[in-house]
């Protein structure tokens, strides 16, 4: 199964496709940046998240996605940019048919480190090792995606068990 | 000039279509509700949304739209709704070639009643008036998608002036 992690941002959206075949651990396939530029309308730079992250869908093929949500500590026109391109990133993903979550980031950070504190260099080291990565993830939103993707690896038994006891 | 006004929410998207021939008023062509479930899930009425809108477009063939802001005191959950659905009207709007605007409610407000406080059973009486509907336009979020093509309409001269100065 391949999961795309996604961490959602205006200026800067992280992807990353992680292969999980159990009893192997995760493998990083591919991860990118999407970037727009600050002085286009909002209409263009969603316009250009969602065709962006179409390519990536399409390139890389995954089954399920993973997303970050909104931290909603953030500034109110940070949050607000987040969230406008949070909407189009779920409609792709909606609309390439991928089984996608979404997580708080504390449940990202619990996921990988144990806390739900964990600072960002502990965060980095950790998906380092996880991946069995040469070096640490950069920039900031890749990792943040390699995050989002094991996190759903990671949680995956625990929604399954879940399933089967609604049934 | 047809002009496509929209009130964004993930439970009900509002929308209207004028159009506008100067010296006439403006003149009410048609409006509607687009409504989602709420057991769904986020993606899946995100794309109800973005697919519903596309056809309302490829319909009635609008040139401009006019989009409420989300309003920032409204519950956090509400607010994260409403602006991931506003993130794919945006896009439906960039991608069909639309010139989109902007407005806040309080600029709508003030641009229909001349007074940025006004409450809505007043705001649906001036809409009425303005595009002489025989009865209270209903429910709100096509009333508000109305007020906000009026207000694009409304505000045309000042952003020609501008753009002119700019120049």
């Amino acid at each position: 199964m391949k999961i795309l992690g996604i961490d959602p941002g205006l200026d800067r959206t992280g992807w990353a496709v992680l292969e999980h075949v159990p009893p192997a651990p995760p493998r990083l396939l591919a991860s990118g940046l999407i970037h727009t530029e600050k002085g286009l309308d909002l209409g263009k730079r969603l316009a250009a998240i969602f065709e962006e992250l179409n390519a990536v869908i399409s390139e890389n093929a995954p089954g399920e996605a993973a997303i970050e949500e909104v931290f909603f500590s953030k500034r109110a026109d940070t949050q607000a940019n987040t969230t406008h391109a949070r909407g189009v990133i779920l409609l792709a993903c909606e609309r390439s048919g991928l089984k996608t979550c979404s997580y708080n980031p504390k449940t990202i950070k619990k996921s990988i480190s144990g806390s739900g504190s964990a600072e960002k260099p502990q965060m980095q080291r950790m998906v380092q090792m996880t991946l069995n990565l040469k070096e640490i993830p950069r920039p900031d939103d890749i990792a943040d995606a390699m995050a989002a993707a094991i996190c759903h690896i990671r949680t995956a038994p625990f929604r399954a068990a879940m399933l089967r006891g609604s049934k």
